[in-house]
């Protein structure tokens, strides 16, 4: 008998039919003697019903507003997913965010997770009652209703698994579990059994779009595992969980566990900037302050010392704003030329092994030399190494890359 | 200044363009200086869209859940009219039942109001404030969300009235007043210009139905006048009062106020039952406590002093229901048959001034005997005459009795 969190994000109640799908996996739990709790997202499609209706009614609109709307949609899943489970004999009833209550900050449209109250939730999961919550929104200090943000389901399982102290967090989705690639262009591509809560968001902030980054610190932090499993068939997944120490660690561990992708990266280079002291400081200072992030940054040294060129990375959503503003400072930082390129992708090797194995990022070198793809950009970190390079490159580079760290697929492993 | 309340119903903010007229609405009584309190029903469609996924989802729901589906639909009408009434400068906000809170008794799907905390409310309003209230739904004991029923916002709307102490409750709709009678039958019918919370009850239960009788019920024993009035159009609408007396009253007074029908009931004659005593308890103890409910009632006594014929009627959708539970009782009720009619039509005159003129349901006689239309059956109420009679006569009768109760709007009326 375990206690575990079940969440169902929006294609999986998407309709009647995919609710009563994921009820059965509710109900399978229950019957094999688990405590469940579910959370739900809003049916597909619905979400963005109700936020276009909001921007209809205004561009410029109260967030708290947004939020009374927009967190309907997970409400009306939760009572029919409880209605669905009574009629299949399981014992349930929904939740809304006040009524556990889950309490967040006041930040609406983004609301952080402050508390979760589990003691109700507890008390009905001991009498063998399924607790149907409705994800992605809380209650704010005043008493209103808040939302997490997109994905912020996710959020909400995690955060319930670590209050009600949950064995496990099962996050049911569209795909089967975290991939060492994405298959589409690597058709070799290998379903990951286990990977470290470091990796997950490596991964995950790198273009793997599997798990909320939010939801992975959270499940780090509370040391939640969370297994990501598909609702539409009957596979083991992939847990996320810390580093496996001692006997029970696993021999087979690869260097690399992933290569993620990030088509959403623009690059800006400053040409011939003086090369003097602060002249980073005033380049991204104001970037900062206007909330642009800036990713990869690389300073090269000029020839005659004097001036230098500096790249950096912005999101394709931030790149004019980011252009724009450094045109509007161009007699400040007294730089010669603006080159922008669009048409770059980030691609970035993951694995916590390479703490202990020297030579991952040359074997990333070589691979990408021995097919003449260009390095822009490189940018390292304990457990990750990015480079940057044209778009044209990008299922060239994957695919080598997933063949370079032994990644590929065998066919026994895919058996 | 006043302190009103203004409940904008399901046509009344159909979509966002008709939510932006009712906003206006609000903008301009607020311009006047009122304080507004918004009541506001889901968007036309939406309860019904919800009432199908949840039916869909089981036919036999758990009515806490039905609630909590059901409820969103005013819940997303209210941000978005807060988020309207914000963009045209009108500082605005939301509440849904359990922030207000409207506390009701725990009967789910028609559940009853027991209490409304106006404090915050009204803090809000002092302030210069609109607050937009999600009509339908309160919070129950157990902290859950409860519906009143279909055409529970009229009540909420009354109901705030009365919590906040209100000067007038606004209920805007898709006519503009209660008629005299049914415009669609009688192209002479008069707007109402005011008429008693007693005469309302009488022609709403009768089949008018433009306010929802609880909402009068409640708005007569709290002693809130309410305005019926169109939200399409710029025209003074119908005052739902208490009756005027001494100098104010009006001297226009007609002795029948209004005149409604009712096609929705069912006539069942049980012939030649045994004229004994306790015949008519052991007819409708059973049909009452079955709880179909019965309504008009005649008995005719026998030529022969033993047997009678018992006459009444049922709503149509009891009427199955009644007739095979009479048929299963046969051997005790001891009738000779069952007489049964679908083909019936009730209209009721009705006015509070028939309380001091005699002479009322005379004329009412005369009129359908000058036009050869059977009566049937025959009940009357200190303010309301009712007769039952086929419906093939029914707008006949009803253009009739118009006239015949000088109701009949002139020109000058009419302009």
């Amino acid at each position: 008998m375990a206690r575990i969190v079940q969440k169902f994000g929006g294609t999986s109640v998407a309709d009647l039919d995919r609710i009563r799908n994921a009820a059965g996996r509710v109900k399978r739990a229950v019957d094999a003697g688990d405590q469940v709790a579910v959370v739900v997202s809003a049916m597909s499609g619905e979400t963005n019903r109700l936020v276009d209706l909001v921007r209809a009614a205004s561009p410029l609109h109260d967030a708290r507003e947004y939020d009374a709307v927009v967190a309907s949609g997970e409400q009306v899943t939760a009572g029919l997913m409880a209605i669905i489970l009574q009629e299949m004999g399981v014992q349930a009833r929904s939740f809304l965010g006040w009524q556990i209550p889950l309490h967040t900050d006041g930040l609406h449209g983004r609301a952080r997770i402050m508390d979760v109250e589990g003691g109700l939730l507890m008390e009905r999961l001991e009498q063998g009652q399924v607790a149907v919550i409705a994800g992605f929104q809380g209650v704010s200090p005043e008493n209103r209703i808040t939302t997490l943000g997109r994905g912020g389901s996710d959020t909400t399982a995690v955060a319930l698994a670590a209050a009600i102290k949950a064995d496990r967090c099962e996050i049911y989705t569209d795909v089967d579990g975290v991939y060492t690639t994405d298959p589409r262009i690597v058709p070799k591509a290998r379903k990951i059994n286990r990977i470290t809560y470091e990796e997950m968001l490596e991964l995950a902030s790198q273009g793997a779009k599997v798990l909320q980054t939010r939801s992975v610190e959270m499940a780090m932090n509370h040391n939640v595992p969370v297994m990501v499993l598909s609702s539409f068939e009957d596979k083991p997944g992939t847990l996320v969980a810390h580093e496996e120490v001692g006997e029970n660690a696993d021999m087979e561990n690869e260097v690399v566990t992933g290569i993620a992708y990030d088509k959403n990266e623009a690059k800006i280079t400053l040409v011939n900037v003086a090369d003097q002291p602060g002249i980073a400081a005033s380049i991204f200072g104001p970037l900062s302050e206007a909330e642009i992030n800036v990713d990869m940054i690389v300073q090269n040294v000029s020839p005659d010392g004097e001036t230098t060129n500096m790249t950096f990375t912005v999101t394709e959503a931030d790149f004019d704003r980011a252009v724009a503003m450094l045109e509007g400072r161009k007699d400040e930082l007294q730089y010669q030329q603006i080159l922008a390129d669009r048409n770059v992708v980030k691609i970035s090797v993951v694995g916590v092994g390479m703490r202990s194995h020297a030579g991952v990022a040359q074997r990333m070198f070589s691979a990408l030399a021995e097919r003449s793809v260009n390095i822009q950009v490189i940018s390292t970190s304990e457990i990750k190494v990015s480079v940057l390079i044209s778009e044209d490159y990008l299922e060239l580079a994957l695919r080598a890359l997933h063949t370079a760290y032994g990644l590929d697929a065998t066919e026994s492993l895919e058996a």
